[in-house]
C-alpha cells in the first residue's frame, strides 16, 4: 500500500475523497489553481499556475484520478505517457462533449430525447422545425449548473438563442423533454472489471444547482434494473475504472440519459454515512486496484446543498440524525459551500427534519409546495 | 465556528478526532514528542520536546482536548489559567490514579471489587489476608495495556510482587474478579449537560490488548440500564464535557466497574461506521460547544484491531462490509496500528467473517477455541 493518487483538481470532491483515502494509508495530491481550496487541508496542492506544475503533479504520486470534468485533455495525454489515469481518457473526452456523449449513448442503445448537432443558425432552424418546440439548446462543450444552455420556447427566439451560444460553434438541440423527475445513478467499477452500483437518487433542483437529492429514490424499484443496466454498459464499454454517475429522466417512455460525469457526483454524497462504503472510499479502492466495499444502504437519507451562505452549525447538528459537512470554502451566491446528510432512525420523519432545515437555510430548499420531499 | 481544538497527543484518537472535526471545518493541533505521530497528516504537531512547545500549544488553539490519558497535571494547570480543557482535570487526575478512581467509584456507589490501598511490604502482606488470593497487584499510577501489573496466585509470590511493583511507592491490590466477561460503555456530555450513551461493546484481550470490541454486546439488553446509571453518575459528578468510557466486568453480582478512561477509547472505534454519530464526531462537537448527535446503531459491529504486523490491505477489503482503518504507524510487536469493522448486511455472517479475518490477520485474532466470537 502506501500509494500516493494525485487528483486533477482540489474542490470539495477532493476533499473528500482524501477524507476517505487516509484511513486506507493512501496519500492525494491536488493539481489545482487556487492553493487555498478544499482539498489544501488533506495534501499536497500543486499549483496549475506555473509553467513546472504539470511535471511536477506528474512526479508527486502512483497512479491518477480527477475531481474536475473539464480536466484539458492535453494535460492527460501527457500524464498518460508515463502514469495511468483512472477513469480513462476516452470517459473524460466523451463526458466533456454532448455530442460525443448522446453518440456513445446512441451507441449502446441507452435512450435519450431526440436531438441534433447545431452549427448555423440555419441548422438551429432546421432543428426546430424537426425536433418542434419547447427545445434546450446547449453548448457541446463548457456549461455546468444550468450555464450555457437557452431554453427555446417560440420561434421568434432563435435568434436571441444563436446570438447567446452561436459563438460556442458547437451546439446541440435537445427535444424539451416532459420528465416527471430527475434520477441518477452512481456506479463504480474495480480494475478487476467488478460493477457495484447505488440505488438511485431523486435529485432536485434550484435555479438549476442541485438543491437536495433522496435516497433511495422513492418508488424508484422498477427503475433501478434499467439504470444499472445503462451505467453497467458504459463501464464496460469504456474500460472504466472508478466511480461514474448517469444523470437519468424518468418519462412516461421510461428513462433517458441525460448526461454522464466520469466522476463522484453530488447527488452521492448522501453515501458517506447512508450506504456501508461511500462513493469516495469506492473510487478511491477502484483507482488504488482494491477490492470493492459494499453500496448497500444503511438508512434511508436526504442529502441538501448548502449553497452560497452557511447556516449556523449549531442549529444544523441539532436536527436528529444529520450531518454537516463544509468545505471550507468562502460565501458566494450559487457557490456549493457544504451539504448536510439526514438519516432519521424512522425515515418518516425526513419530511419533517427537511421542513425544519427549510427554515434553517439561508438560501431556499427547494421543497414542494406544501413543504413535502 | 471555524474553531481550533487543541489535543494532547497525536496518536490515532487524535487522528480520527481530527478526521471528525474536519467536515465541521473545526480544525485540531497537536502536542506530541514525536512530530512524525500519526496525527501529523491532520493538522499541526507542536513538539512537547522543546521549551516553548506548551507555550506555542496553548496559543494554538482556542478550547483544548486529549487523547493522552497520561498528559501531565502540570501542563494542564498551565493551559487552564487562560484556556478551557475538556474533560475537567478532576476527570484526569481522578483516571491518573488508581486509588483516586477507586474513591469516586465508592462515593458515587458504583460497584468495584473489593481493593486495598498497598504502600508497604507489610501492608501488602495485610492486604492477601484480607482480601484472599489471588488477587491483582497494580501501580496505582501508570501502566496501561497489562503492564504495571502482578497477578499474585500463592502467598509465595509476595515478595516477587513487592520486589517487582514496589518501587512506584502507590500500590493497589484488588481481589481477582470472577467475571464472565469484560464490557465497555462510552457515553458523550455535552457543554449543555446532555448525556449520550452508546451500547455496551463486550471486549476480548490477547496479552492484555484489546483484540477485538462486538456491539451491541451479545446478551447486555439487561446490563444496559445499570452501565447507563453508572457513567451518567460519573458524567454527571464530574461535569464533564467530552466522551467519557467506563471498563466494567459482569459478574455473578452484577456490573463491576474496573476502571475509566477520560477520552475516546478504542472500544468504541466500531462507531465510525457503526453508529449514526461516532464517538470521535460526538467528541469533538462537545468540546466545541456543539449539539450531540445520535449514538444508534445502525448495524450490529465487530471491530477488530491490528497489532504488531499490518495484514494485506486487499484481503481485508475483500471481505464484505470491511472497513480498514490504518494509523500511519510502523509495525512493532504489540503496537495497536490500525483496525477493521466488520458491518455485514447480515449480522449471523459476524463469525464467519471473523474467520476469514483470522486467517488474514498476521498476529492472533482472540476467538474463541471453537472460533466464534
Amino acid at each position: 500500500m502506501n500509494k500516493t493518487i494525485g487528483i486533477f483538481g482540489g474542490g470539495q470532491l477532493g476533499r473528500m475523497m482524501a477524507q476517505a483515502a487516509l484511513p486506507l494509508n493512501i496519500q492525494c495530491t491536488f493539481y489545482e489553481a487556487d492553493t487555498d481550496c478544499p482539498s489544501a487541508a488533506l495534501g499536497q496542492v500543486i499549483s496549475s499556475q506555473t509553467e513546472q506544475g504539470l511535471q511536477q503533479f506528474i512526479q508527486s504520486a502512483d497512479v491518477f484520478s480527477l475531481e474536475f470534468e473539464n480536466t484539458p485533455l492535453a494535460d492527460v495525454d501527457l500524464l498518460t505517457q508515463s502514469k495511468a489515469l483512472h477513469p480513462p481518457r476516452q470517459a473524460l473526452a466523451t463526458a466533456q462533449n454532448r455530442l460525443m456523449e448522446k453518440a456513445l449513448f446512441d451507441q449502446l442503445q441507452i435512450p435519450v430525447a431526440p436531438y441534433q448537432a447545431v452549427d448555423s443558425l440555419a441548422s438551429l432552424q432546421q432543428a426546430v422545425t424537426t425536433l418542434g418546440l419547447p427545445l434546450v439548446l446547449k453548448t457541446a462543450t463548457g456549461g455546468y449548473d444550468g450555464k450555457g444552455q437557452f431554453v427555446l420556447r417560440s420561434e421568434d427566439q432563435i435568434e436571441q438563442a444563436w446570438a447567446e451560444l452561436g459563438p460556442a460553434k458547437s451546439l446541440i438541440a435537445e427535444s424539451f423533454v416532459t420528465f416527471s423527475r430527475e434520477v441518477s445513478i452512481i456506479a463504480v467499477r474495480g480494475q478487476d472489471g467488478e460493477v457495484k452500483t447505488w440505488p438511485l437518487a431523486e435529485n432536485h433542483h434550484h435555479h438549476g444547482i442541485l438543491s437536495h437529492s433522496i435516497v433511495p429514490a422513492p418508488n424508484s424499484v422498477d427503475l433501478q434494473p434499467a439504470a444499472q443496466d445503462y451505467i453497467t454498459r458504459l463501464l464496460n464499454h469504456l474500460n472504466y475504472v472508478g466511480v461514474l454517475t448517469l444523470e437519468l429522466f424518468v418519462t412516461e417512455q421510461g428513462l433517458f440519459a441525460n448526461e454522464m460525469a466520469p466522476r463522484v457526483h453530488n447527488s452521492g454524497h448522501w453515501s458517506i454515512e447512508g450506504a456501508v462504503c461511500s462513493q469516495f472510499e469506492n473510487h478511491i479502492r477502484a483507482v488504488a486496484g482494491l477490492p470493492l466495499g459494499s453500496t448497500e444502504v444503511v438508512r434511508p437519507t436526504v442529502m441538501i446543498n448548502i449553497i452560497g451562505q452557511y447556516p449556523k452549525s449549531e442549529q444544523v447538528l441539532a436536527l436528529n440524525g444529520a450531518h454537516l459537512h463544509l468545505y471550507n470554502k468562502t460565501e458566494r451566491a450559487g457557490r456549493k459551500i457544504g451539504h448536510i446528510t439526514l438519516m432519521p432512525n424512522d425515515s418518516s420523519q425526513l419530511t419533517s427534519l427537511c421542513r425544519q432545515l427549510a427554515k434553517i437555510l439561508p438560501v431556499p430548499l427547494a421543497l414542494s409546495e406544501d413543504m413535502t420531499i
